[in-house]
């Protein structure tokens, strides 16, 4: 699967239950549009994620930040484990062609960041807002929907791709 | 799929036709023993081995040292794009559940001195052999066919697990 | 220097010639203050804030991004070079014992998430604010001058190694 | 002291005796010789590389594999915490312009062989030997001495800079 697009959904390992709807929802329509998803492998906002894919057919990659294969979420496809701790965030993000932040992490904060220093497309759903003195910073889209949220990002990916 | 066992090949991104001809055998061995498969993702006997495991239906994985995934030969199942240079090299083997190396890249070398450390099985398949104060020192098992190489690396990674 | 404090700097690469100053400055106060300074060894607030610190006598590490320790900006005391592109961030804040943000480049904010997911302390200075729903979210304190965001990281630092 | 040659020394973290007194002659020669020490931060070997560079007042960095600083030995003049565990080798060798590697220990190995893969001046002390197929292969100095390891990593890593 190395022509199909590839979007990265972060969110909190603990995550309320609207959060781990919205995140397996998001992770169904990825697979449905048949896109790979990418995820940090762990549980709450990761393992919705995981799952959502996984009941609509999809394939789902866990990066996880632990050096145990086995603690990944079981319904990853492929679980990768780096040993790397919080720096596995920038293994997440450099695999996609976009990301979907979900929620209000400090780890989902640092791969919105990390995405945008890196010039990937960033959506966002009921997470973070960024501004500077006092002012709102507009970096990244704000869906909201989940179907609004991977729309966006598919298309963007896909913009990117081709640019 | 977290379940099943996860065999890491390693060997030259340059590989002889020879080589090549071990790393088709031995990725499409992993894939009929029902194994996942890890690689670096590149040309050579990377895509040798993934193209065998493509070719018998099975699932791999290639964590490329570049920050581009397309960058993934086009049989992995899926690509990890780390942007880490060789430092990747720890994650593909600390992915895996047991280490096959084929042939005599000092990448090579480095994953199976990696895996030894990390305390996970090695195989070797027409590969390095390593000494001290010019005597032999047998740190990893020798396989002499693709298919001692596979029984003896699941042998040892499902040995792993359980203990 | 394995007792002293680290604090680290970051900041943009194409900094303006106000954050220069700031960097400047803040690198020159924890050197007086017998800080070791951290930063991402490149050009702009992070060779500002190396050469406050030379200037003052004091120490600093740059943790370089690249492959090359050569590309270091000539004011660190000693460059270590990753050659592993934005996961380097992680390692910058792993290091420290407390963060100062300076300017708002995207590496930056990811820097500041980092360190909030690592709980360690984290002072902002010109920096980015974070908020969600409209509101703000005061997750780091913000301070004022140079003086102001070196005496709170210190104390904080102090802080979080008694406890 | 960007300008000054970098020398990673690299063996294991239970020396024995002679081990050690290698380790501690060869950071007290580089540090004589003006170098800066690279190593991996930990006891043993790293210990006494370390130590004998402070005894000459010389300059080292360790990079260790941990999350925490404070678990560098006591005589590094400054330490790195990559949390990257075993990855962090490869940041250890991609900093220096030369690898010295004493004693047989597996992480050394992987040590030899990244520096190899990078195209690094390898010298050894008393540590792995090479071979394919029966025979030997010189992929790097054995050195005698701490004397003559130290010669040759310098002599060597200041023809790879010029060249």
């Amino acid at each position: 699967m190395t022509r199909e697009l590839y979007i990265a959904v972060v969110g909190p390992s603990a995550a309320t239950p609207a959060e781990h709807a919205l995140g397996e929802q998001v992770g169904r329509l990825i697979a449905e549009r048949g896109a790979v998803l990418v995820c940090g492998g762990l549980g709450g906002l990761m393992e919705a994620a995981a799952g959502g894919s996984a009941a609509a057919g999809g394939t789902s990659i866990g990066v996880l930040p632990t050096a145990d294969r086995t603690e990944a979420n079981p319904y990853v496809t492929v679980a990768v484990a780096t040993g790397m701790g919080e720096a596995r965030n920038a293994i997440v993000v450099r695999t996609a062609d976009a990301v979907i932040a979900i929620g209000g992490e400090f780890g989902t904060l640092s791969e919105i960041a990390l995405a945008l220093k890196m010039g990937k497309p960033v959506v966002g759903l009921d997470t973070w807002e960024l501004g500077k003195r006092g002012g709102r910073v507009e970096a990244f889209v704000q869906a909201s929907t989940p179907e609004d949220a991977v729309s966006t990002a598919l298309a963007a990916a896909e913009l990117a791709r081709t640019s």
